[in-house]
């Protein structure tokens, strides 16, 4: 059984690792610090969690998360930077939700970021947590920069394309949208009910922080530099990230569908729909999982590509999870079958 | 062509007032205040104000608000309550939508609301701005305090009952439910879409501030005592109060219907559905209209009655203008003769 | 492992029943039928199962269902009544989720449901299956008549205080509040988003088929009539109730808290809330969790009482497993654990 | 006063252009047909214009029909096409807000529509009411095809691009929004709320109605062919439509923000956002106005519009009300000078 700490609980990336770590059956936590909280019983916060957690809000110690076999960074950037080189420095490994390690280049984290990287000497040994492309290389790792949710995504939803170089990579557009628990547990005007429901817009179109990570990762994919327009938008509703994805092919592209299909045959998370069927967020509420789907409309030469996930589980904590699993040699799937809550 | 200031207008029933101005024949907002947004637009705040007003929010300075004929203050309460002395002595007419002159007694405003009051010389003069009851002291008032959203739908729903002294006035039941649109347009946790959206709950069950508002006026419609049980709920939703009044008969009630539809039939905002209709929030949308049904199920001895308003507009910023064209000599119906917006 | 059949798969409360059987250890669907959907994968029509279950709808022939162990009715009321008889004829045991069996009075049931009953010899042998009033009358029954959603959180809130004879039995109040999910998955204009979203209203307030359900279960705890005013609202959004219970004190009390709190101490499936905690339909969304608090707003003589529940999970088919568990000599929590989906 | 009939009076476009008719000066509404409810008020229907309207709908009758000096179409397609003709003979004016009309070529027409056109002789003769484009061939219209709703986010988006020549042609991206109210007042299982609230998906993404009546659109303005990706989504929300446009800059695009500006400066109903401000469907709710904003992100080479409208209003009723002023010679902004309704 691992011990498990987590910092910054109170968030909704929190209690959803809450949620997934209550239903596992080789990890339990063992600590959950918060400032702001600390000595409020867990469960007072978050009622869904009563009879599962004895838990409190503790201080962030180093020494007691030290103990912990793994470590969760549930918290806004800025905050793992400063306390990670201590942990990995005292054998903890750590898995942190956060955008701190993300960026493998610390300039380009300083421009998007505003302030300079604290522990920049880790971000090269930093894996970035998207199983789908570095699965080896996490169950090694001492440290995981788990993937934003719009970057997971989108990637997913563009790695065959590029990796087969099918696409012009100059000319990527991610027209994506979340729900507003993408905007984390703040108390901001913008993402009251009454501002965020029964309404739409685009928002960070000329520079959202996801753009670099996801021009970093597809680069990867593509072995050259590539170019998205990724343009974020909000949905009156709670939980799920749609990406709608579109590429100019300069190949004869193929049987995009059997592609994709093989792509991620063996992938227990990635699900590729059925040609004629189109994903929803509400099929993969509370799951972690992404589906997709691949079309060219009126047989032209642009590809469309449609990917779902809960930003809060494979767009966030369900992927933690995973990644959790892989670094510890346990089934990847452990603990994260849950079947999407519908309607 | 009136004068028309509004103190606080970067709220919800700031914004409000502005919607329903524009289509006013006989009033001109001339002064709109807001010490946190002095100096910016109002339509750079609330674009749907685009084209219809040409205003900037100022500091809130009394010489210019007491150069309007009439001030609105559409701000928390503590606020009207420390302006309204001066505005009154130089001759400027105040509707006040906040809580400061609802009650009579000080004391118990003091007991509600934790504080002293800071004008209570003045809470007498002030006349409580329900309409279809104070209509005669309204067109004389120099200060009118406009009813609580809340008070507003059990009030109109409640009054032909007490009235007719056909219910057991200490066992009243006002079981309502309000659009998150009620708690204002603040930077709360619990009013977040993520938080308030896809869910339902009673809150404030031991004491709301509107439980003295509503036992005062009625007990003036009963000639005595009322005591209510009120508990109100918060709907996953902007707009709207629907309240679900439970009373015990205490006489043979007779044609409910009739003496509804009669107290009633010359209300300009006030609309008894049909018999066997019942009201729902929606139809009510965007207009300044309470909309009622009464009925006894099973033909038992408990009366239900349902009562509907928009909370901004009936319960707020219509029934503000409401009571300024009542005041000004105006027809009542002037600039409010909005459609809901359905669906 | 238990073979289980599924009658009417198509609606929410049969793919809620697939949700929940996914997880359970000793549980295994064997046969879903719809006449309609034939021939269909399940997951095709519910995406959320896909990799979960190989199954298709097939037609409800009842020599299929009756090789099951138990089979569950997820149909309108009308369907079971007709082929129960054979199925426990066949030794079958029938866990039934509509309406056909929980009213002990074929008559009243007729009167209520306008057509006579099919089966009128079984309403006798039929046990009520609300566990934590009938958990030892469950274990032995052939035939379980699940609680409707609505009357599940009523009697739940209610019991204690009948049990007790603290309150006026002919004078009890319940001003629920269900999301759309309970009218089922029909195409019905009402219940459209666009007429349902963003509104509030009252339906069935002069008479909604649980009200026999709820006087029938509160008199045999109460050991005498009662009378009930029942007032079901829609709300606008998927999933939840939420029950707002008034009453009328007869006696003095005492600690209403502690009264509660002890009187579901031992259920694993309800939760009362500590003192000061009022519940939300949002922290049991998707688990087989009833949530309470109980309080006497200003020390006077109305008892308010409120009770959520997930209307698919503890009102439909989580209840319906707990019976199957409690029926297979099963832990009567198997497969129930979810936390819920929290925000 | 103009006399006004409407033809298919019970959905979302007729209920809509009865609110805003009932604000007009010289117009007046003296017969609203529907079949299937002949005899019923329309306000028992949509309780919304109680107060406003004492109408009832009738059968579809030409000759009552033909006295009209302007006939609504609010119907689905394939109900003007077999009537225009008689009415049009008889010397009455047609506004079709459905989609006989809108497309010129009756072979295109048909292989979208899956049937052959009615009454194509009068394809040509028809006016494609976007006032933006054909105001002066409007005013002499006697039928006039009012444009769908996504045709018309996306082409007031895509114009001065086009129009400009700044932008390839042939690689469009229209990323669309709407409301689940685009799809109508019909009892499908797909628009309850239960099914498309609290999630996001795309449809129609290999083939929607309205990507013919797009590109023939955008074509007539470029002056050459247009190829459009135009991928629809359902929003979980009722009004409102948002529609992001993607295009790859074929030369130097100059001063975006001054082009739209100053190409949109004299409409009345169209509302270009200053520079860094981006729409939201909220603030046109219930509005008559289209709002945009343009950019580039990143300052690379390709351009976003943000284009969003009220579907019922500028996307469909409102925007027919708008015809009608300009067809009668009235102010074009005669009764639509509604502010929307925020929050």
């Amino acid at each position: 059984m691992a011990k498990i700490g987590i910092v910054g609980g109170t968030g909704y990336t929190g209690v959803e690792l809450l949620r997934l770590l209550a239903a596992h059956e080789q990890a339990q936590v063992v600590a959950i610090t918060s400032r702001a909280e600390s000595g409020r019983r867990v469960d007072e916060l978050f009622p869904n969690l009563r009879g599962h957690y004895d838990l409190a809000f503790s201080e962030p110690e180093v020494d007691k998360l030290a103990a912990c076999d793994v470590v969760f960074f549930a918290t806004p950037h800025n905050v793992a930077m400063n306390l990670v080189p201590e942990l990995l420095a005292a054998g903890t490994r750590v898995i942190d939700l956060s955008a701190d390690y993300r960026l493998r280049d610390a300039a380009l984290w300083s421009r998007w970021y505003g302030e300079p990287h604290a522990s920049p000497e880790f971000l090269d040994e930093a894996v970035y947590g998207l199983p789908e492309v570095n699965r080896a290389a996490i169950a090694g790792a001492r440290l995981v920069a788990c993937p934003g949710c719009y970057p997971t995504s989108v990637q997913l939803g563009l790695i065959p394309l590029l990796a087969r170089k099918l696409v012009d990579p100059a000319h990527l557009i991610a027209s994506a949208a979340s729900g507003v628990s993408g905007a984390g547990r703040q108390a901001k005007i913008d993402n009251l009910l009454s501002e965020a429901s029964d309404s739409f817009k685009a928002y960070g179109v000329n520079g959202h922080r996801h753009l670099p990570e996801i021009e970093q990762g597809l680069a990867d994919v593509a072995g050259e530099a590539v170019r998205v327009t990724f343009v974020p938008h909000l949905l009156p509703m709670i939980r799920g990230i749609h990406a709608t994805l579109y590429a100019q092919l300069t190949a004869d592209a193929g049987d995009l569908q059997a592609l994709y299909e093989n792509w991620y045959a063996d992938e227990p998370f990635v699900d590729v729909l059925p040609a004629g069927m189109f994903p929803q967020t509400r099929t993969v509420r509370g799951a972690n999982r992404c589906q997709l789907a691949v079309t060219v409309p009126q047989g032209r030469d642009t590809v469309v590509v449609m990917s779902v996930i809960d930003n809060l589980v494979k767009g966030a904590s369900g992927q933690a999870v995973q990644n959790m699993n892989i670094m510890l040699g346990l089934p990847e799937t452990m603990g994260l079958q849950q079947v999407g809550l519908l309607p």
